[in-house]
């Protein structure tokens, strides 16, 4: 079983990815690449079997990170491989308790790194003060992102599967004492990565329709319910399919609705702090 | 001129892939792919012929966007497809007065969102308090960084060439203002998208080495100044081949040494909080 796409598959075969990608209701475009081809098929897998991942596929997956773009090429993340059985075990604890994080063979901390400027500034007697502020945080959670996504999308060609924890985000600083990071680091997200399971039926999840989130040259609030309506439809089919009751409103809602719903992320904020990002 | 890669291109041009991507110190990886082969060669462009790209394309550089993975389902973004020439002069000076924002046929504005759950908490009498804290802000910055990743890539296989704008948060509620905006929605980068133009040069920038970034089992601070040493040779004869004498240390420290290298940027935080999101 392989997440690989053949980069030359048929227009039957790109008409059925739109189809699994919003359910039944978009029709497919005439612009379909390769690269398209696989995004589109992305899912989120987190059954893996025991079978490790090269350091030759790993090395490639970071370098398809570093390919990024990153804001002024200033470069504000690093990662750390996590492979030895017991830190992946206690960081799967730290994680939301996740069993997947333990089977998966390889488990990448997505770090905000300002250490590696820190130290540029120590050896060269200088201030780090911009470092303080919201925007080099902000600076430093985009640019790990769009790395981390080149990273997924770079693994799930190899025919790997991933899937990205927000997990990671739940005790940062007993995180960054299990990794040793210095001050100035923070763990934005892990990212699990291993060779699909037989077991694994993981469903490329249909998303919102286009009329919900694109806008063009003005933002309008009045199309989006009725596409939100529509895709509570969708997506309830879809989770029918998977033996769920599920609605996305109300999912939406419970996570968002009340401080109890961000799961102890609520103290974030104060972890940033004590991690050295002042977020003035 | 296209940026779109041959998937089936030879092991020489993946050895000259990682050599641009390296400088010249970094081996070719055997484990490369169509979608790898695109992220190794992207370059950020900012020379664009008039030509328009076509709403098809854009439809399918969206669907990219949409098939990154998003916390818990939540889409928590929007983008504004910016393509009135008036609007986007605007836009080009509120963001930096950058001139390639004027010329390229499409400006896509990406915003982190909660007024789409803010419309259906009103909807059924719901609170949105979660909204008003770091993590909610952080949620909604990683996916949308995660969604644009994919909708720069996807743009690039299609031949396209394209830059982000981090300068759309230089003015967040007069850009707010520009697109009609509600509470709740900001922006947090642009890309500006287009067929890139014959008198376009630009390389793809070396990258720092993968021993200053990559880390295993524990993160170490020992191992990378030397990497940056090494690096800083790299980017010093990259930019003296553009004619320019920059050194990337002294860059980054100016970049984050005071207040004063974040060009304005030091107030997001007030930005953010005028625009609905109270970083609580």
């Amino acid at each position: 079983m392989t997440a690989a796409l053949d980069p030359t598959s048929a227009p039957d075969t790109d008409a059925a990815l739109f189809a699994d990608r919003y359910g039944t209701t978009h029709s497919s475009s005439r612009e379909v690449t390769g690269v398209i081809r696989q995004q589109l098929a992305h899912r989120s897998v987190r059954s893996f079997r025991p079978d490790p991942v090269s350091d030759a596929a790993v090395e490639a997956i970071v370098a398809a990170a570093q390919s990024a773009p990153t804001s002024s090429n200033l470069q504000t993340w690093s990662v750390v491989v996590v492979r030895d059985p017991d830190l992946k075990d206690r960081l799967a604890t730290l994680s939301g308790d996740q069993e997947f994080i333990r089977r998966a063979p390889v488990f990448l901390v997505w770090l905000v790194d300002f250490a590696r400027l820190a130290q540029l500034a120590d050896r060269h007697e200088h201030g780090l003060e911009g470092a303080d502020y919201v925007e080099s945080a902000l600076v430093g959670f985009v640019d790990v992102s769009l790395a981390a996504q080149n990273a997924s999308l770079a693994a799930e060609s190899l025919g790997l599967g991933t899937v990205f924890v927000g997990g990671a985000r739940n005790h940062p600083e007993d995180l960054a004492a299990e990794l040793h990071l210095p001050d100035r680091v923070v763990a934005a997200f892990g990212l699990a990565v291993g060779h699909p399971d037989d077991s694994d039926a993981s469903r490329v999840k249909p998303r919102l329709p286009q009329q919900a989130v694109v806008h063009h040259d003005r933002y309008r609030e009045d199309t989006q319910l009725p596409a939100v309506d529509e895709y509570e439809q969708t997506i309830r089919a879809f989770y029918e399919g998977e033996g769920l009751a599920h609605s996305w409103i109300e999912r939406v809602l419970v996570r968002f609705g009340t401080v109890g719903g961000l799961n102890g992320r609520e103290r974030i904020g104060e972890a940033l702090r004590n991690r050295g990002f002042h977020l003035r």
